[in-house]
């Protein structure tokens, strides 16, 4: 079921009965075509990142715990063409790839909520962060150092292919890299290969050049990438802004 | 009770006895000048910081549970004019300003071991990680999130005036940042600022320009500092070296 569906131009339906799905995230992978894809979370993150695949010519619809989310609602209004909303179930169930742009304390959850059978075999990109403001702030993570959300939804979803990226960054950077100047780098983890050259591909279609993207690995490394968090945090309030970045930087380079 | 210990050319208690201990911080916060220095543990940081700390003239003593360790004893050998080694204890309570260089996991009962009346009014820099290595690899950190090394030391130190810095680089970096080129940061923490300004001034003298020295504020940022150990441990893994760093980056710079 989707609401407030707007598409585009071409006849999509058609392309997708016709593409053959490897070729397809192969093109995307190199920057050209186009995907069904389910961006999970009405939040900042989700919309940030929905607004620019649209802009990118995916379809994407926006997934929320209700089929009509206020947020949602706005979003696709805004979106314009290619966007819509459902719950996490209709989102997830007609999406070639899906974002977890939830929060990463309830990312289990959504995607629970979005069906094991729904992300069987597909890209899920995991951007979530496990903050815990219950406690006030500073933040502390609700997992850590023996296990991360990318590993979770991993292990609970083993048929998905996790890959973690972008949560290591701010919206104001995630698809505007250049917004921060110079050389600085992006990571990603999962534990097949295959799903993070897609991912590079989407990245690099946001703006991340493809040598500035770091592969930790398979997807225990999500664990070092939110682990990462407490010191953005703290750089953030010294910094005075959040649109920041670091760059890895050796001998050999620069 | 000091072993081995090697007087430098020029009358150095004299000068101890002459000198006003607050001119003497500023002095070295300014590149100049020398202290005793307690170097805490006989690992590859101790050694490395505490050559680093001989050439630049500074009177170091390396501390570890015994009076007599080997790995003191060859160091000292090596060092030359200006290094002694002696027990915790020893070390400490003959300096003004103590490193502790033991690993995160054992750094409370060394410092213990030295004794909290040879710590108090001193500037004690904590440069430890709290790697834990007996599950295997990756080392799990022995506390993290919602505490930190350097938070209980200073908890269970109160009256010493505890700075973290240097955790987030390897040795090969720590007293040789231009082996990095370009730019890149260094953190540091603590509740007191004039014992930051007197870190900065060693750092500075290690060779840490001044303006790569990122002031996280309190000692809380100690825990960012070390929760990005699980990240530089997958750095250096896919680096395949550990002789690098990370540059914060945001607009208006560079």
């Amino acid at each position: 079921m989707r609401y407030v569906f707007a598409m585009a131009g071409r006849d999509r339906s058609a392309t997708l009965r016709a593409g053959n799905t490897g070729h397809r995230l192969e093109a995307i992978a190199k920057g050209g075509g186009w995907m069904r894809i389910a961006v999970l979370g009405t939040g900042t993150v989700g919309r940030t990142i929905g607004t620019k695949l649209v802009e990118l010519g995916h379809e994407v619809t926006m997934g929320s715990r209700t089929a009509d989310n206020e947020h949602g609602r706005e979003w696709v209004s805004a979106a314009g063409g290619g966007a819509a909303q459902g719950t996490f179930e209709d989102a997830a169930s007609g999406a070639e790839l899906v974002f977890n742009c939830t929060g990463g304390a309830v990312a289990l959850e959504a995607l629970r909520a979005a069906g094991a059978a729904n992300l069987a075999g597909k890209v899920v990109v995991d951007v979530s962060n496990p903050l815990d403001f219950s406690q006030g702030t500073p933040p502390t993570l609700t997992v850590c150092n023996t296990d991360s959300v990318g590993e979770r939804i991993q292990r609970e979803f083993p048929d998905a292919r996790v890959v973690k990226t972008l949560n290591t960054v701010n919206t104001a950077v995630m698809t505007n890299p250049a917004g921060v100047p110079g050389h600085h780098n992006l990571f990603i983890s999962g534990n097949d290969d295959e799903a993070k050259t897609t991912v590079k591909g989407i990245l690099g279609a946001f703006g991340w050049p493809q040598h500035t993207i770091i592969d930790l690995g398979d997807i225990t490394g999500a664990r070092g990438q939110e682990m990462y968090l407490p010191l953005w945090l703290r750089l953030m309030g010294r910094l005075g802004r959040p649109d920041f970045n670091i760059a890895v930087v050796h001998a050999g380079e620069n």
